[in-house]
């Protein structure tokens, strides 16, 4: 009744107001509604952006993560924190604890925390989960610290009843220590800035979907996931990048609007320039599913100054996980806060999807 | 048929070993060899233990963590894990929220860090959730902050199908940066050390089982949840504590058994001595539950040098945490590695619970 208070709610009047929906799962539009609605207006603290007394501990408010200046300032903290379920547990090219690993050494490598101090293993499992799986998924985790250069120093474990939880429910925190001007945050890109994606986009979410459904593409469908740590790391020594992101839930669509929203620019992508392999650009054809809108667990965009961005791209295609880096695109001043697609034919702008694309692949 | 083989192996063998029991997530006996033999035998690396060249990384291991040196290796960034899930979310004198954020804060402190740098908070949650008790979960969880001068920093939300989960996962972990001589680890007891609990015991266990099966004993009865990291300040600055841990999940029973057998010390206790509110005690009764098998999860207990036992005890009661704190035995170098239990009548060996005493209560 009362319409100009509807107009000013920052959350959107809908039927599923009162409950959560799967759609708040999927790393789009309606995850951050809820996230920002529910949990980001309860836990923030603005007097903290600004305390400057001397021994005050900052928050600096980053996407992945928090950053936490320390000692005399001129070192930070780094925390990162994410909880997976998935389904299938085992997927082609990975499985829940190597997607573990990797998502949270990705994330604090985003934030140019390549070098991970302590990682955290919190594991919650049905009663009658197989032994044999269990022993199976904390190998994998192993394996994958092994290629990171990392190590789980800590963890938890808790048994549900039968019944009350279909698959296991894995938490990775990640902790880091890092100079302070080494902290990269998402919001940096400038305009002219070059866009660099460091491979192949769509592999996760599409190998994913296939295999949950029993599709069969005739070629190898194979999940990305990987710690991209030592990658960034290269990445970072070869030029001025402005910005990164690990293009996870929601796919490098969602990540790219978020990149264009949070630095407030345009970002203009060549679509002929985007690296998508041919069996999952047929298969998202098929199943009616872009491959810029699901995600990745083995990839990062960057945004880099101008002039170094041929240095970085090459440094990016030395490492094994970059061989199909490219240059995809560049920072605008017009259009900003959104990304703007040009397909060869024209140009449209590119929405980051909305609602529930692939639930419970991340 | 191999004896000698059975004997030797670290892992009992029972008909439930292919699968995962209910009594591995107790926190008892079970729950250490599935932790030890699972978990710790992958992610422990021997080398780290003893890594001195300058600038590695030691781990040293905690029950409740991991600290990490840094820097010149003067301080410490201590960082610990919790995965929670508790029926019913919502019970007498606390919820989920208030649950988690208290059960990583008093991780943290009885390690020797009571302030907190970062917590994260990491909820999984079924389609169909409704709202206001996700509300209802993250208001207390920042209360709880509050009254430990902590902040939610980080944090990731998934949502998994309906019917998929019962009841919401919530993780939090807790990072802190201490200086290096303040970490206390639990290993920490000497013969002659006095035993010090921060107040009743039993409270949390026997008032979440009264509230699941719905008895009603007459008094009231709630749980002890909150965070304890200021009555630690003042324990630490009172007098020598040379161990603590919070007797959560196996209770004191469970804690104290793990105190003597990592210090290789017999710990002696007066029952008498040991306060337990009189409503608790008559409801364990009934239930045919021992008060110090279930968890707490807003005490600590202390090994204190024994000269400094007094002022220790003194300084805890001034809290409104520690009212009831007493003392209720002490270190010796006899039965080392075993718990004494003195009841006026005589003297038995305290063992801690075997198997699922009281499932998802922690």
């Amino acid at each position: 009744m009362n319409h100009s208070r509807t107009e000013s709610a920052s959350r959107d009047s809908t039927p599923d107001e009162d409950v959560v929906t799967l759609a708040h799962g999927a790393g789009t539009g309606h995850t951050r509604s809820l996230v920002d609605d529910l949990v980001v207006t309860r836990f923030h603290d603005d007097e903290s952006e600004t305390a400057a007394s001397p021994g005050a501990v900052e928050l600096v408010a980053l996407d992945d993560g928090s950053a936490h200046p320390v000692g005399d300032g001129d070192r930070a903290v780094v925390v990162t924190t994410d909880s997976h379920v998935v389904s299938p547990p085992v997927f082609p090219g990975g499985d829940i604890g190597r997607l573990a690993v990797a998502g949270t050494i990705n994330d604090l490598a985003v934030m140019g925390a390549t070098e991970v101090l302590s990682l955290t293993c919190s594991l919650v499992i049905e009663e009658g989960y197989p032994v044999a799986e269990l022993e199976s998924i904390l190998d994998s985790m192993q394996a994958t610290c092994d290629e990171a250069d990392a190590r789980i120093t800590t963890g938890d474990t808790k048994v549900m009843p039968s019944g009350d939880l279909d698959g296991p429910v894995l938490n990775t925190t990640g902790v880091a220590l890092v100079s302070r001007e080494a902290v990269v945050r998402d919001a940096g890109a400038s305009p002219g800035d070059a866009i660099i994606v460091s491979g192949t986009v769509g592999d996760h979410g599409i190998a994913l979907l296939s295999a949950r459904e029993g599709f069969d593409f005739g070629g190898p469908l194979e999940s990305d996931v990987a710690p991209v740590n030592g990658l960034v790391r290269r990445a970072l020594a070869a030029g001025r990048v402005t910005a990164m992101k690990d293009p996870t839930r929601g796919g490098l669509a969602t990540t790219l609007n978020e990149m264009a929203q949070k630095a407030d620019v345009g970002l203009e992508l060549d679509e002929q320039a985007i690296p998508v392999d041919d069996t999952v650009a047929s298969a998202g054809e098929v199943l009616g599913i872009e491959p810029l809108d699901v995600a990745n667990e083995g990839k990062v965009v960057f945004t880099v100054a101008p002039d170094d961005a041929e240095a970085v791209c090459t440094a990016i295609r030395e490492h094994p996980l970059g061989r199909e880096a490219a240059v995809i695109g560049h920072a605008t001043e017009d259009h900003a806060g959104r990304v703007v697609l040009d397909t060869g034919l024209g140009r449209r702008y590119l929405s980051e999807p909305e609602g529930q694309t692939l639930p419970r692949i991340c």
